[in-house]
């Protein structure tokens, strides 16, 4: 039967992130509902924060369109605006190629909890809004550089 | 703000089926969420099922993924292995060219509310299970023929 057994999905954490950045992302959580149904063609992911976690750095997409709505709790929406506050139902899209960088924090006292859609582009560019440092995928293989193309290091330890 | 306002998105009600399927679909309206939201590369629609609704024929795609989750509400998922109850928080894949026709009915009392996510194929072909109809879908041109690609014509008509 085509009903996810949700219990069997396995739970993913860890980041892509090189520090310092990968720590700041413990308390999220997430499974991989459209890889459990079979899908191939876009992402469908449940994504749990643990109060106080982040849902990823600020960031827009340059060839993959987002989508996000909240399935339980309430969680901070970050933008270029400012922020805003998502409740249960409350939907955002985000469509590729917007510089407009976004993540979801949660700043309540329990989980927070979103289904978050992204297209599967072969070649995608992530930009980071409030750090120097873009990631470039291509099939699946991840590299983070500055945003004017050099490798990436550390905040304060190119020289060191 | 990237919020989306669902009082502002409008109701889409109808079908695109012939009769006399379409009058099969009353009770049914949707959200063109995604598109609200921006987005071309996937759609996300937020489908109210009132009781005694059906979401669609019982149906498979050719080309496109299609992922549900139910947001409110009960409702009964068929597909080949005969019937499922889908419950708040409940998930299920299907992936493109996997022929098993799957449909949603809200046998309940109170509204189902389910979120749909499909990807978009430039071509479509949609096969309907339980009649004999297909639907041809390019570049946004629905054509509805038998199995056999004969033009199609209400059961019983073909010979009125």
């Amino acid at each position: 039967m085509p009903k996810l057994d949700l219990a069997q999905v396995p739970q993913k954490t860890g980041s892509i992130y090189p520090e310092p950045y990968a720590s700041m992302m413990k308390g999220r959580s997430s499974l991989r509902l459209g890889q459990a149904g079979g899908l191939t063609q876009f992402g469908v992911n449940l994504v749990t924060l643990e109060p106080g976690a982040l849902s990823s750095l600020r960031h827009w997409h340059l060839n993959e369109d987002e989508f996000v709505m909240v399935i339980a709790g309430e969680c901070v929406m970050v933008t270029d605006d400012g922020e805003e506050i998502m409740r249960i139902g409350d939907c955002a899209g985000f469509p590729a190629n917007t510089p407009d960088g976004h993540h979801f924090i949660n700043r309540g006292d329990t989980p927070a909890v979103f289904l978050v859609i992204g297209s599967k582009a072969r070649e995608e560019v992530v930009t980071y809004s409030d750090i120097d440092m873009v990631l470039t995928v291509t099939d699946g293989t991840n590299v983070c550089t500055h945003k004017d193309g050099r490798p990436w290091t550390p905040e304060g330890e190119e020289n060191g």
